[in-house]
């Protein structure tokens, strides 16, 4: 059966003391948002609904990046979540199928637990994410019998033998759509805050002898970020339960409590992290590849038996082949680096091609940006650039061709040719000693002035 | 009414095991004396008195680093804290007002429970700062009755009953100054150490008749420091506080745990601070600047939108205005970036001022440093720095001018003009082939050889 | 008495899910063998037998460069502990002394409890290494009778009474060699797993009115390491010791937690190690030295008031004397940096010697590898090589030489004398201008087109 996902992501998040969206706060380098999508990709929803509204634009643009066709609804008022799920309505007209209301700000809940809820739904009206919490607290609480849920009874209006219950509201819904949107219609907003409550339905559902039900997930799952001290925690769950996998999956980590993944890094059986790296979004490295300490790497690929670092840097598009090398203060983006090419210091690499088994000297760059367009690099295989080259892309060096260190590389060097673009040498005979000379009787006047 | 500090720092801290005396070991960049100086600050105190002894030059330095009117008297012997306040008595002769003892190794006392003692030391003749202690241990207990200290007792002087009190000496005390050089004369030495005790004063005030109270503080804030590991569980105590605090002010940290504020660090309200970030003394960094990874600040000023790092060092006197950007291996020292300056990839700016807008190549370096003096940089608005320039200063790069790529610069380029400093490039036909070869063959001669 | 030295090293560690041998994963940089090995050398083993099998020839490698004069026996299948020691047997053929029987995986047995084994077999036929369990779980009991083992109990055949026993069998083993062979000749594999075990040596013994003995040790020496998360944590128990233990020693380290170790590094009393700093191996940093944040180093010594970094990279053969310098984004590798020198900013030095007091500016470059050979530049006392100086090797600079800013120097330069090697600066009047009006209507004419 068809899927629809609408996704509540409008409030501001007061406490967060930010100018940012709620939703655009990030863990693991992708907003809450993107997280809850990405949950859901399992599903197979045909229709991806954010219900937006503070920062609108902004989350329009963040859940598009993620997902093209996720379409943007805007909640002008904030009324409440069944408001919120009302505005999702229209452009679900005619939808059939299965809703499934979600957060944006609840980045956890499993991609397991949503295909449970989805498979639920299927032969239920009306399905409820429900957890069994440590502290239930002034949760909610879902009050069932067997599998079918009674009512959700809010924590202020609960009998202590209901108060006793530990299975508590995620929020989280799974619905027929379009009865969803009958049962959101006859939802009030009698009550202290005068918002319209998405939990109500449930209690309407019952009075229409609708079935309700309730599916279980693990209270981690359905942790919500209100503060940046809950955003500070979630980003080390993450990270915890990131290290452990990939320890269980042969990596190699000294210091894993240092080595912080992204939502997204990919690495291989018996890679081997040293402490201090840091992976931003993109990143896929391969068994046997070493990334040594204080290493920075995004949106780039990392082949077998390459070494990156300590101190190297990565950028998007920066692609490593076989036993490549990149080494300290060295910078790559948008660049390949065929097999066992070699840049080992202080260097930047920017759009270029580099071929295999190529070295390139300390100091090297590629001059690829003239104050407003960027030009490429290609050098060939088994070349050999000096030292302190400078490449002013646009600019092809050919295979086994060379650069002497210190040259400006202006134009092309053909396969084996050797350019060489620097002044001579003139050695100014006890030129040095006089000026040492100079420049201390200086300082020894002005300290005598002074 | 007047107030005086007396601040005990002559200890040598032989469990610290080093030559630096105790109280100038540091915690967030600043020395332990700073933190105990700096506590007192809203005190406005008239006065300034260090109790020098170990280190008694290294002591003064730091003290008047601080605060230049603090006065430094030495303490000769180390022979009680009673005999290191009498060192006092000369300089504040004649000195109308509160004296409160505060001590060189105890940092965190804070300003608030200072302004109690001085507050209630108004209409108090001794007053005497106090906490419950969680473990009372060994610390000598306050006998109180009601608002009135009535003895203070030597843990292993103590009854049951007193053993039993969980209210201790943290050993500040705030006395009208001439009644406690008065109460310290009465002080002796019959005890097992052979030391005055400033504690004694309490039992010679109480028999003189004067008013005696308590003031009661936090634990946490009585923490002295004795041995390398105290200090290490100070500074993370710190460290802990300083990060919660940012949070709490609406800064994003995606690990806080791996970033190390100084003592003085100010960090503005979405200001993103990345993992590994390492802030030395005197930084300020505005909202909605961000601080990539492994990056370390010290001295500086980095304005809203500006962009620092990943790899970025900000030495004292760096000053990056609206959205400028220093990238990856880029050391600025003394430097202004005007808005929208960049300077992204393995530079050195140093004694120099950048204009707005303009783009600084990779690799370029401003050679300040003739062997002896220093020499200034000046590059105007919307120029471009080609790749590895070299600026030799003094120089001045005029509004809208270019420097060609390897280019080494000794004199001025007007507005508009494009300066190149560098040879001519020389394509040497097949000679890279013939060395690759003739190097290889002597490799290969080499390898039979041996 | 002699000692023979048997450590089993022939497990393939499934758990790990690595092709590494599992006695070859690294703790604080040296293979887990290592560890063991290196515990046992104040017992001055004569002789030092490894037991190989899954990736042999890698652990002989491991074992001979850590003691050249190891001789790693292979056993082929893997059958049991006491099928392992028999493969010993032909190479301590009239070997007279103690056999210690060790493990390769098992890297914290101390010194001194091996000693104390060594010692107490003097007088015993088999000693065997136990520990008070704090959750004795399923290990083996050991059963004693005053000093007396009376036998090894398995969890699964011991009766109620013996699993109240906490001394717990480590598998250590120390025995008269001989002995021990004609012991395991008797061992069976008449058990579920067909295998055959060293344990079951001690019943035989008994029965052969051997005497047998227990020596004890802490139950944190006994750690084996069978996965990831387990050698994980031994590296933290590593790491969280040898802080301590710096810490104890007069180390100043603001946030420890965050310095690395090597399992052979030596850190003066009064050094300063800044946060985020990792040490490989082969590391010595004298008292008072400096090494500053983000710094890296390996193989290398720094002597007495030098400092390192911050993102300073010593890699084997630095050697920095007295108050050298090392600064930023700087690599240094098997060079000399004589009394004073400094080498501040974004450099790489290699087979080099800097002397005494000499300036190494920015940008510079040892260019010492022309493709095949690496060669090597010295460079005299007070001299100053400008910044982003290309040292072309194998070149010679001397006493108070001087170079000029930007030069490429590929032939000597004398004392004294200053080489220049660049070209002359050419200011093109308004090109810069026209250069950028040109490249911005491109562009213009690019945005209109598109």
């Amino acid at each position: 059966m068809a899927t629809a996902l609408i996704i509540l992501a409008a409030g501001k998040g007061t406490r967060m003391k930010s100018d940012l969206p709620k939703v655009l706060h990030p863990i693991a380098g992708a907003p809450l948002l993107v997280h809850a999508m990405k949950s859901a990709v399992p599903l197979d929803a045909e229709r991806t609904i954010v219900v937006a509204g503070h920062g609108a634009e902004a989350v329009e643009k963040a859940a598009l990046n993620w997902n093209p066709e996720a379409q943007v609804v805007v909640q002008a008022e904030q009324l409440g979540t069944a408001h919120a799920v009302a505005q999702a309505k229209e452009v679900l007209d005619g939808f059939e199928g299965t809703a499934i209301v979600l957060y944006g700000d609840t980045p956890f809940i499993s991609s397991e637990t949503l295909e449970a809820l989805q498979e639920k739904q299927a032969s239920t009206d009306v399905v409820v994410l429900g957890f069994d919490a440590a502290d239930p607290a002034r949760y909610g609480r879902l009050v069932t019998n067997g599998d079918t849920l009674e009512k959700i009874v809010e924590f202020k209006d609960a009998s202590e033998v209901e108060r006793a219950i530990t299975l508590c509201n995620s929020g989280v819904v799974a619905a027929d759509a379009q009865t969803l949107f009958l049962l959101i219609e006859a939802v009030g907003n009698d009550n202290a805050a005068g918002e319209y409550y998405l939990t109500d339905i449930i209690g309407i559902a019952r009075d229409r002898r609708l079935s309700t039900a309730v599916v279980r997930c693990d209270e981690a799952e359905t942790l919500g970020i209100n503060s940046r001290a809950e955003l500070v925690a979630a980003e080390a769950a993450f990270q915890t339960r990131a290290r452990q996998a990939a320890l269980d999956d042969g990596v190699a980590m000294a210091a894993p409590e240092t080595v912080y993944f992204a939502h997204d890094t990919v690495v291989g059986r018996d890679a081997i992290i040293e402490p201090n790296v840091v992976f931003a979004s993109g990143v896929t490295v391969e068994s046997g590849a070493t990334i040594r300490a204080f290493s920075h790497l995004e949106g780039c690929h990392v082949s077998r038996d390459a070494v990156v670092g300590p101190y190297a840097r990565l950028r998007p598009g920066a692609e490593l082949q076989e036993a490549a090398k990149v080494g300290n203060f060295v910078e790559v983006k948008n660049a390949v680096l065929a097999e066992g090419a070699k840049v080992n210091h202080l260097s930047y690499i920017g759009d270029a091609e580099i071929g295999a088994r190529t070295n390139v000297g300390a100091g090297t760059i590629t001059c690829n940006y003239d104050g407003v367009f960027k030009h490429k690099t290609t050098v060939g295989e088994d070349a050999f650039i000096g030292s302190n080259t400078m490449l002013v892309a646009p600019v092809t060096i050919g295979h086994e061709a060379m650069t002497a260190s210190g040259s400006v590389i202006t134009s092309d060097v053909p396969d084996g040719d050797l350019a060489v673009a620097r002044g001579r040498q003139d050695n100014k005979k006890g030129l040095a000693r006089r000026m040492f000379e100079k420049l201390k009787s200086k300082k020894a006047k002005q300290a005598k002035g002074a």
